[in-house]
């Protein structure tokens, strides 16, 4: 490919480790067959490489009760499991203004048809939420509490530790969605204690492996319910859903040659170190919003503090769309960047640049100062123009 | 890999045509990007490239309204969909005695807990289906007929063509099973005619792709709502599901790599074209009935006649169990295959190998007349020392 300046590793990371494309071609030339389908070699040898992705998540997330670490297509249908598993008519639920449309729009869907209350709690305009709003409107009948880890827009990390703590003293559960945080960010919520909690994941962002992975690493006091049935390889002998984890919510045959490269993935991003990571990560977010807080007409978004933040960062140029900045940028400057509402209306609105929303740069482990500093020129010339 | 035969393209097609490989480092290298989720180009690349697989699948199912061919993680979810879609409290649904157990899993469920009332209807011996049995079990009542194109455990072929009219006349939705048959039988029910019907498939069976991927092509008559809600890249100023097709049914970050891979396994199959293939996987299927009848204590079941039958044979060899035989196959002549009840209990009971159940034998494009004949002498060994 022409060099490109990556910048949209919230909606894909890109490139992959090297060591991505070596174990799917492992996977097709080596193993080939359908975990626990058959018992000859090819089969057997496929079921050990899932077991090995269910290690290597569980090292990511400290969590070594793999049994309760499952596979789900995208943490879209992840989050799904948790909230049609979970929700019963008349319970309510408690989640946040900041959170994308796969908590939204399933939550919406069931307070639309009645079955469910909803308590959306506002986060400031800095995408900033605080604990004690959370515990001000839960209530007898709150069945779940379900929060992103940082908004998927503004970044903004949101206080999980402290809500685990609440929810757990209630009782209720709480689902986290990772999207933007695993592997990027340490997850310090240990499942061994908040046995109340879910952490929720996908394969293809910051645990750096491929489109089509994602899943949960369930708490021990949440006993979920699958939403798609069928064959899993185990209690042939009925045609009942077997009611064991992880068999009951992995229906069908699994992605194994996506779980292939999210297992090069992990295993790239384990050498590496989270920390290390979330490091250099932190460092481009903070010579970003160093740097373009400097230019006249930039406006960012969020808590203006690397630390409080993900890998990513939302602003907007003075007098242009985010859309013709986003533009200029692929076609001029060869940097490609999100813009829009990136399927969250609602963080919009919290930090107040709903409709027409913003110009998103997100960041890997693959990003370099280098290109930060070019990435802020071309703003300042663009801005020169416009 | 060391040499071997394989003979498990029932449980998953292997080896992929070499184009599957390169086809995904394109995508990995060269385009990169989620698809409808960002403007840059290699998001739009990425868009492209999807519309380009729904293209591809079009022509193998004839079919050219690719708005209502959508992709799921597997052919399991697919099924779902059109179950907890479709069905409603007091529905009644008929299906067979020789389905998966994708189907009568979520059916099962369905069932047990009062919501639908299911009718199996009887295939003899050989796996037969008589279409007036699926007539006769027909309520005012019934909601959906959900069929197997053919078997997986003992591969007859149903006469869905037959019950397509059938359903049409009744004005019932008729829900076929493909996943042993896309790609490898022409599938002859013309959506354009049979708006009625919705065809589902996987993609890494006879489409010859990746697992993580499979789907439906949905009659113009069939609206399916979905059972997992989320981002869709679209009408992302609001936090409702999105009411078109595909969108609605594709939520969350698509298996974007594996359809790179489907892309290439069905241009590959349509370059050889489908009936060359279905011609090559019966001349197997014969050549091994043929030469197995002959061996004295080899059962083979089903209609014994290849025109009738997918490219997959069950059978079992007189006093060992299945799974005896089939570990000898793999260790000692390596053949793989697989043993036991393939996910599908009725259809051994139905063919009277419950609960042993049976060797199966699957066929791809890949295979050939010298494997048939070894794996036949093969059998002779075995036969000879048991």
């Amino acid at each position: 490919m022409e060099k490109v300046i990556y910048f949209d590793n919230s909606a894909t990371s890109w490139p992959k480790p090297e060591k991505v494309l070596e174990e799917i071609k492992y996977f097709l030339e080596e193993i080939g067959g359908s975990p626990g389908r058959s018992g000859h070699r090819m089969s057997v040898a496929a079921s050990r490489l899932i077991e090995e992705v269910r290690e290597a998540v569980g090292e990511v997330f400290n969590y070594s009760d793999t049994s309760r670490i499952i596979f789900t297509k995208n943490i879209t249908e992840a989050l799904n499991i948790c909230i049609f598993s979970l929700l019963r008519t008349g319970d309510h639920v408690v989640t946040s203004s900041t959170e994308h449309n796969s908590v939204m729009r399933p939550l919406r869907f069931l307070e639309s048809n009645g079955s469910i209350s909803l308590s959306v709690v506002n986060c400031n305009s800095d995408g900033t939420l605080y604990p004690e709003d959370v515990s001000k409107v839960i209530r007898k009948n709150t069945r779940m509490v379900m929060l992103t880890h940082a908004s998927n827009v503004v970044g903004t990390i949101l206080p999980i530790k402290e809500i685990a703590s609440i929810t757990m003293e209630n009782n209720i559960p709480f689902v986290i969605d990772c999207a933007q945080t695993a592997g990027a960010l340490p997850i310090n919520i240990d499942l061994g204690k908040y046995k109340n909690c879910v952490l929720t994941f996908t394969g293809h962002k910051g645990l750096m492996g491929l489109t089509g992975t994602g899943g949960m690493c369930i708490g021990g006091d949440i006993n979920l319910s699958p939403i798609i049935f069928g064959g899993t390889g185990s209690g042939s002998d009925g045609d009942i859903q077997p009611d064991f984890l992880p068999d009951k919510l992995e229906s069908g045959t699994m992605n194994i040659t996506g779980l292939a490269g999210l297992k090069a993935g992990v295993e790239f991003l384990l050498s590496k170190g989270i920390s290390q990571v979330r490091s250099h990560e932190r460092k481009l977010v903070d010579r970003f919003i160093k740097k373009a807080s400097q230019i006249k007409g930039v406006k960012i978004y969020g808590t203006k503090d690397a630390n409080r933040q993900a890998g990513l960062i939302s602003f907007n140029i003075k007098n242009l769309s985010p859309s013709e900045v986003g533009l200029i940028l692929d076609r001029k400057y060869s940097i490609m960047c999100r813009v829009g509402l990136h399927c969250n209306p609602n963080a919009h609105k919290t930090i107040g640049t709903f409709p027409e929303g913003t110009l998103r740069f997100s960041f890997s482990y693959f990003n370099t100062v280098e290109q930060i500093d070019y990435s802020i020129s071309a703003l300042e010339e663009i801005l020169k123009i416009g």
